[in-house]
């Protein structure tokens, strides 16, 4: 079970009432991020989340409202002490650019800022997650995230353990560290026993672009978290970004289980965007800043603040 | 007659409750910037503030508290078509710092930024005012700034005019513009008819400094906006500040009116803060992010949110 929290829900600037990009992937006492705008320090102050906690920083681009959030969230980590390393990943020139913004003052971080540029479908892989990055329309170089949380063991059964002429016992223990045991000369494998796999969430955040396939990206995601920065075409123009509806179909196309339209223009008030959104797109999402979904096993929970 | 108004009374790092430094000063339609910590934007959008009223900045030192709301300032100005240059001031390293600061992403501003490193007592004219640097002792190269609006002419006085046998009369226009005029063969001076001058305001802002003597620098000052970070010795340490005991003691030997409490540490709340400061400095104001002041002619007028 994971907790995805949403620091800031707007984009190109912030209005009043939202703030730019930043969503906070919680899985145990883990938070990644996923950009981080302007003022995603505070926002995870008012959130009660703890920049301590941040073991990785996800930028999908770098355009100002996705990234200018960063040297706080260091300065505030030096300011008490960090000494756990902090890894950025973005698309091609994040090096160049991280190490421009962190000489833009002084700032001088006592543990170790790890910048990696990564390429389409590198995988970075935590304990009990893998991210992914993938290719989106934007014009310039600009990665959407696949976040996957590992497939879980099933429950144990005990109506299967006692068909085998079984009792439970510590022989469990075993079994789940090893995967296989023998117990009364019968090998046991952990599937023998256990119930079925409980299944890792699914989110992809498409940060910034254009409405494009992403059938083999999104298939079976529990959230697709897509730009939806306009509502009609005639508000979007020429500019790299998706409407309402586009962001619609393709989580249409993909059997998402649930669509959040994310990166909202300034020009829209929520209770508008809202009214207007869900004529167009009645199932999908449109969170608020520090809105929470709990994913996990398939299920998706809403906890509005 | 000017408008200080609060963006951001906290420092270090933002709270739930403040923002990171930032002071506009309203002068007829113009806005100039006093530092410009992140989220800068933001607090002018809750202020009603655009940022295209914004002709000057201001930077007290490059410590991210300060400065790191410039670039989304900037884009935002882009967005909207700005044409007009805009000025960025602040003490040695002002301009290798706002250019790797600008090299952080992909940012072109459309309208000239124009960067100009000060020394200490240049002055930087604008058609109502005039702002000069001062050095402060913060460990870095930093400066605090006095801004002085130029005093004005009294009202014209009615009776002086009837005492030099004169009637009013569009003699009074050319008086004004040329500053002398010949009426019935007299020369009149503007001095000779008009009552006392009205004292333009004068603000002086600290940034972040330990104690020194402000008194050429602040003397008369309407406020004096000085770094008040900690409540006690103990809680300041060997950091580059200054207590509340210590602004109030520089604000009374200068004679200010007001002295403001600013740059409070994110360790406080408002009101514990407040009543604990005002214990030891009953006279002094501490704002609230948003608080304006009104200062013009000699007059100091509190306009809290």
């Amino acid at each position: 079970m994971i907790e995805v929290i949403f620091l800031g829900t707007g984009g190109i600037k912030p209005t009043p009432e939202r703030n730019v990009p930043g969503i906070a992937i919680k899985i145990g006492k883990e938070i990644i991020l996923f950009d981080a705008g302007e003022g995603t320090l505070k926002q995870m102050e008012i959130a009660g989340l703890s920049p301590m906690r941040i073991s990785r920083i996800f930028i999908t681009h770098f355009h100002g409202d996705h990234y200018l959030g960063i040297p706080s969230l260091i300065q505030t980590m030096n300011l008490w002490h960090r000494e756990a390393p902090l890894y950025i990943y973005g698309p091609p020139g994040t090096v160049d650019f991280i190490r421009n913004l962190l000489n833009s003052g002084y700032f001088r971080p006592s543990f170790k800022v790890i910048v990696t540029e990564l390429v389409e479908g590198e995988e970075v892989k935590g304990r009990e997650y893998r991210i992914k990055p993938f290719q989106v329309l934007h014009g310039i170089p600009a990665f959407g995230y696949v976040f996957k949380e590992k497939d879980r063991r099933g429950n144990f059964n005990l109506e299967k353990i006692r068909a085998m002429g079984l009792k439970p016992g510590p022989w469990m223990k075993e079994l789940e560290r090893k995967g296989k045991v023998k117990v009364n000369e019968i090998e046991i494998k952990l599937e023998d026993v256990t119930g079925p796999k409980k299944k890792g969430a699914k989110i992809v955040y498409t940060g910034d672009t254009e409405p494009m396939p992403l059938g083999g990206i999104a298939e079976d995601a529990d959230l697709l978290i897509h730009d939806a920065t306009y509502l009609t075409e005639h508000e979007k123009r020429d500019s790299y970004h998706s409407t309402v509806r586009e962001a619609c179909e393709v989580g249409r196309e993909c059997g998402v289980e649930l669509l959040v339209l994310f990166h909202r223009a300034p020009r829209y008030r929520y209770v508008e965007y809202k009214r207007e959104a869900l004529k167009i797109c009645p199932s999908a999402y449109v969170p608020r800043d520090f809105d929470r979904i709990l994913v996990g096993n398939g299920n998706v929970v809403l906890k509005v603040r």
